[in-house]
């Protein structure tokens, strides 16, 4: 069975960029620079259920998208997280965080409502972003 | 300079096992089986600062680690997260998670106050969790 991307994470993103094992997408919350990266494996729900080589390559996949946050947004503090409650396909959240924005010091999962983006922020973020990750990728 | 864990994570946790790159902490919260992987490595905030080499043993120990939660606790869902707002040193949470636990489906983090186990109820988590995870270490 092909990779289908889970309806709820199509509708709440855009695609930035495709890596070896991820999709790397962009929520589309301009409250938080933040990326999601879905290993485009079927039916895989927990990190455990990656097989070795695939979980080396999601650890340096995070390493690699957090190292581009960090050198695009200057963060505080990058939150890493695979929850995966509602949302069974396993995704890895990957967050920069400020003191002071709207949900510090707390998660951002179940903080608020998400703000979208205007559409001219939204391509040039995801411009940005996509230069980086295909650099480095 | 040797590792020092952190104070609240001393607090907050006993100790269960120490694998080859983590101290393995149990955090002591029984609405949760929830552990807390720590590298022993100093001044580490995020995981891209490890190396290459200790960003594969923390994957692997990670994916030991929630094998033993869902082996254990038959969770419907293992949480897995490095956020570190308020904590610096670098640890990863992992939380088995049950449909209708007290978080259900949000995040623990910031989710109501820890409930802490009875001294009898956290020897005994604690022992059955050191069995599994040396078992496997």
């Amino acid at each position: 069975m092909p990779f289908t991307l889970h309806p709820t994470l199509a509708r709440d993103t855009v695609e930035v960029t495709r890596l070896p094992l991820c999709r790397v997408l962009l929520m589309n919350d301009r409250r938080f620079p933040w990326l999601i990266l879905v290993p485009e494996r079927d039916s895989v729900r927990e990190i455990h259920q990656l097989s070795p080589a695939d979980r080396a390559a999601l650890i340096e996949e995070i390493a690699q998208a957090s190292g581009v946050l960090e050198r695009l947004f200057h963060p505080d503090k990058v939150n890493v997280g695979a929850l995966g409650n509602i949302v069974p396909q396993l995704h890895v959240h990957l967050v920069a965080r400020a003191v002071g924005d709207p949900a510090w010091p707390g998660p951002v999962w179940g903080s608020g409502a998400a703000v979208p983006y205007g559409e001219d922020e939204l391509a040039e973020v995801r411009a940005r972003l996509a230069a980086e990750l295909t650099r480095i990728g």
